[in-house]
């Protein structure tokens, strides 16, 4: 069930800019123990929301790593999104009317500030562990770099600690195509559902790879020409799939906020930031993922003090992390479970 | 120079549809010899033209492998492109108007089937070198399946004998972007341009990969937040330099050949069809290359009878057949004058 957690105050952004109110939507899972100490705080990414159990399949069940018996499991929806917390189809106090593109820009360390809001609002003043895969880790390293006390256990999958000029070339051309739909900027949800989904089919390219379509879209055995091509049909699905469910102003502003991370701004660069860092750590990477590469994963955990670094081996991309559960599992679920 | 055959009678495609009559543009450098032994035939990637010599650096000159004192290099443009040859912005004989969206399917054998008219109307009964990279390899390898005894030489960089289904995902994704743009369909060149440029930019992403965009598009030191990332001027201004010089339809009906791409189709399967050449041949990857991997390039060599296979270390991505140069032709130099 989506909670909501309404700040009523201004909330200021990294920009400067403000916005007057702030809401919050979150999912939990489990129930905090006496000593407040089984708290898990997973950070979502791109166009997911709060309910972990719904977009990360067998993570929050018995015998896994966020078994609800033994954690207490949070999840806030990010500022910008679509899911709850206030983002560019949120009422613009000052017009009365949706943002759209008036939405401020937001940062990924705006969207931890909110998170160590919500933190603070649940009693939760230590966490045991802080998980985030893809921006979700980008949230996660902003927040343990500006409150490296606060977490005992850090997990982080398919992430960095910096955007990288690859990943903002794939947010810009994905901007570039939701531009191309001359119905963005028209004040319904609905603008710009065309360009929508071209973003999201060069987003799945990214998150999959060649491994990934050339392991799961062949075509049948009984193609002929003429036919459709089965990866033509599954681009068109999956970006018509996302337009059900998203809209172009939220996935505009998540891909701003992508290409501001940088842990490193205004603490010193990148390395010194994470030298703060003092909790048990541990980085993984997928083996065939062509957005975070194992390469990157490894030179990320080699900067984290005392951290170790394991990777998945998977065909499919970026995507292996919500794929690949049973080896995640196995994992974290004894990263989780070992005394500390 | 460009020159123009004009073949006046009605061309039959693979699907069945006529053209009409058939233009093709191409460019010749060096001279035939006399026993007309040393001709060569370049055939060119997506969005080139038939000047080998202007997108090609470094290769039509002297000590190069294609020095045209040597050789006498041919270099045709492909149907449904932009440079002379007949395309979607060509006169359609039954309506006195460009084709523009009513161009119809063009496959790779068509491409090939046209090289062959313009060889024949050359006097070029015997190639002694046959080249092609990325969409040009598919060219050379439809050509090479129909006429395997015309060939002496087969230069196969970053290809493919079929266009797998990462390949056609990417297409697609291309596709999506230009039909977001809603005036694509409108009669005339400029249609669909906002469109094009993303299409092109996610192009782009495929050529360069990862370590192409982190080699060369890393914000300067004196990067500010609120500044431009320069991988996002990057890719606006390579989408608006490939709008000033191509179309939209025309780009579309390119993408839609490569679909089509096939050797084995109606010769019992890519590995039928490639157990056909009888040619001293040599298959180049590009270590960093994402739509044609090394493991694929080594693949299409294991097939080809005899073939060899050499690699390039390059961060270019497969953008590196056009980048890495000098690598290339200490390759292909010795290869193009071995005696035979």
């Amino acid at each position: 069930m989506t909670r909501h957690f309404h700040h009523d105050r201004p909330f200021r952004l990294e920009s400067g800019e403000t916005l007057d109110r702030l809401e919050i939507a979150y999912h939990t899972y489990g129930r905090i123990n006496a000593d407040r100490s089984n708290a898990v705080w997973v950070c979502h990414a791109l166009t997911a929301d709060s309910d972990v159990a719904g977009w990360w399949p067998h993570t929050v069940e018995a015998g896994r790593f966020l078994d609800p018996e033994r954690w207490f499991v949070v999840c806030a929806n990010i500022i910008g999104s679509h899911y709850g917390t206030t983002g560019p189809l949120s009422e613009n106090r000052a017009t009365g009317k949706p943002y759209y593109n008036d939405f401020p820009l937001v940062t990924i360390r705006d969207m931890a500030r909110a998170h160590s809001l919500l933190a603070d609002h649940l009693g939760l003043g230590r966490i045991n562990a802080l998980v985030g895969s893809s921006v979700g880790g980008f949230q996660a390293l902003e927040w343990i770099a500006e409150e490296p006390d606060r977490f005992d256990r850090l997990i982080l999958i398919a992430t960095d600690a910096k955007a990288s000029p690859w990943t903002i070339a794939i947010d810009e051309t994905q901007r570039m195509a939701i531009l191309a739909d001359k119905t963005y900027g028209e004040p319904s949800p609905d603008a710009g559902s065309a360009g929508l989904a071209a973003a999201r089919a060069i987003g799945l390219l990214s998150y999959r790879g060649g491994s990934g379509y050339n392991a799961s879209q062949k075509d049948h055995a009984r193609y002929a020409p003429g036919d459709e091509h089965r990866a033509c049909t599954y681009q068109r699905y999956q970006g018509e799939k996302l337009c059900r469910r998203f809209n172009a102003y939220s996935y505009m502003s998540i891909l701003n906020s992508f290409d501001t991370h940088d842990i490193g701004r205004g603490r010193g660069g990148v390395k010194a930031a994470l030298s703060r860092v003092r909790t048990d750590a541990i980085v993984i990477g997928i083996s065939s993922d062509i957005i975070f590469t194992p390469a990157e994963m490894k030179e990320l955990a080699s900067v984290i003090p005392g951290a170790c670094y394991e990777e998945i081996d998977s065909e499919f991309g970026h995507d292996g992390f919500l794929v690949e559960h049973e080896s995640l599992n196995n994992i974290l679920y004894p990263f989780m479970t070992k005394p500390q």
